[in-house]
């Protein structure tokens, strides 16, 4: 069975070398097509293919530099975190992948620039920028594909914030999920928006990871999911070709609520939806009914990520108050 | 292809008898297991088994008299209803697949006495009533079972209606759909209790039909629910044998929880559920996790139908203002 270390170690010299700091950036990302369920939980490989975009420059800045105090330290969002907490373990045992037995305490300084009321998960491009920091720090010089790869074995969907625009993470077919990693789609949109619907900022009841577990043992439903993300993604890919906005943003809707649907089917049912998120679904449909092109999708939480375009962006901000919006392609 | 008058004039005799009137009491019923996809739309064959609880005294009344107008008449709880109003034109066909040519103009007078606050499908009952009280009116003197099966040519679930206590409606396999009928499951289980939590009396903005219909066209998650009701049907067959309540609500909140996931998957999205569906939803979890075992089941639209045992009545009254407590088993 293969191990993360085992993979890492394939692309390692002999002996590290680094310098006095690096740093580097990977942005968030919305998926259209949802990952939803492993095939081998060790190494993050996905029951089936799926397909992002990067939100432009809201993501994560990561830092790493050598510790002078003579042990890691973790700072997130210029907060020092004890090395127990969870998010410091998951950071440390990635900088082991590569640090291996060489007594090198580092500093691992990642800053978030994504609106934490927007219910964006940080981990994607949390482990994205730290895999992209690492390359640089002890000059590796890795492929974009081999640090998709990496970075997919700190927190799956990571894999597709190593890349801005369009994204698709191909599920791969081999054992060491070396054919498992992102792959940029060449389409430009500039008109496209998304819109953050706060809905709850709390922390969830059941984490993604334990989420997609349930589902995956219990709800009968998941059986069907895979075929369902398979034609999605075709149907994405045409739209995408197409600039069909309509398509892209149906499918995306359809897409996100068949995952939840496989969430709800599980037992016990694992429902993230809020009162308010019901609510804020039935305003979309209702602007949609009243001919606005506006879908959205959602992810293991509350909230709501509207898709639209630009020329309705002054409509929705009326509609959903404190509406945040990203243009993913813009050209500031 | 064979319609529903084949059906029926096969057990009619030539020339038909009747007297001055025939009157019929069926009872609603709850699913545990629920009917959701056709595999005959104009015989209303299902896809999958159910298995449902008749709520004792609650449910349709019909009488069926000869029309001095001479024309036939509806009334619905007392209110004579337009003849090309849905509902009256579906009993007028569903009268004339027994009058045929006859010149017999009737008067179907039925009334509920189901709160209309609570949400429940009356046509269940009183199309498993208008049956009844055929049989009587035209002393047909027909088999349960085939009541069962012309019930459910009226509306899929009548034919469960057609029986007190737990029933099992057997999808069967023929074309002619003799063998798709109620069968009574003789089991006793005073202390079940049906609580049920009104959310919304509104009128759906999708009738049941055109939804199950809905979600077999556009739910890719639909292709698994056959095998799920199908793995549900057997464990509530377990745990009405055992008197297992724990296991029986647990089933039947899982299978509900399903079927809404079908919905959810279709597209557009199906959502019956309104922000207050949700709180009760989130108070039976909490109430559960702190120990009382209550779970519930839901239709195709908001309200909650709770589970429970009668030692928890008091305490699922005071947490649910409101409740309507059914006891299915209950002698008075």
């Amino acid at each position: 069975m293969l191990t993360k270390a085992d993979i890492v170690g394939r692309y390692l010299p002999n002996h590290l070398v680094f310098g006095e700091q690096a740093e580097a950036f990977a942005p968030s990302n919305i998926a259209l097509c949802k990952y939803w369920g492993k095939r081998d939980k060790v190494l993050n490989l996905p029951v089936n293919s799926s397909l992002s975009v990067s939100l432009a420059h809201l993501g994560s800045h990561t830092q790493i530099r050598p510790s002078s105090s003579g042990k890691d330290e973790v700072f997130l969002n210029g907060k020092s975190l004890p090395l127990e907490q969870a998010f410091a373990k998951k950071v440390v045992s990635f900088v082991d992948l590569f640090r291996r037995d060489q007594v090198l305490p580092l500093v691992v300084d990642t800053r978030n620039n994504i609106p934490t009321a927007a219910g964006l998960a940080s981990s994607a491009s949390g482990f994205a920028a730290l895999t992209l920091a690492l390359n640089r720090f002890f000059s590796l010089d890795l492929e974009d594909t081999v640090l998709s790869v990496f970075a997919r074995m700190g927190s799956g969907s990571a894999s597709r914030s190593i890349y801005s625009g369009f994204v698709e993470w191909q599920m791969g077919q081999q054992a060491d999920g070396m054919d498992s990693h992102g792959i940029p789609i060449p389409v430009f949109w500039p008109d496209l928006c998304i819109g953050l619907v706060k809905v709850s900022t709390g922390q969830k009841a059941v984490d993604s990871r334990s989420g997609m577990q349930r589902t995956i043992d219990t709800a009968h439903l998941y059986g069907s999911w895979p075929a369902q993300a398979a034609g999605d993604l075709e149907k994405l890919h045409a739209a995408l070709q197409s600039q069909d906005f309509e398509a892209l943003g149906a499918t995306a809707e359809h897409n996100a609520m068949s995952m939840h649907a496989t969430m709800i089917a599980s037992w016990p049912p694992l429902v993230y939806w809020k009162p308010e998120s019901l609510m804020a679904m039935q305003k979309v449909w209702q602007l949609r009914e009243a001919g606005i092109p506006v879908y959205f999708t959602m992810d293991a939480g509350p909230n709501l990520k509207l898709l639209f375009q630009q020329k309705h962006q002054a409509l929705l901000e009326a509609e959903f108050s404190g509406l945040e919006v990203v243009t993913p392609f813009a050209v500031d």
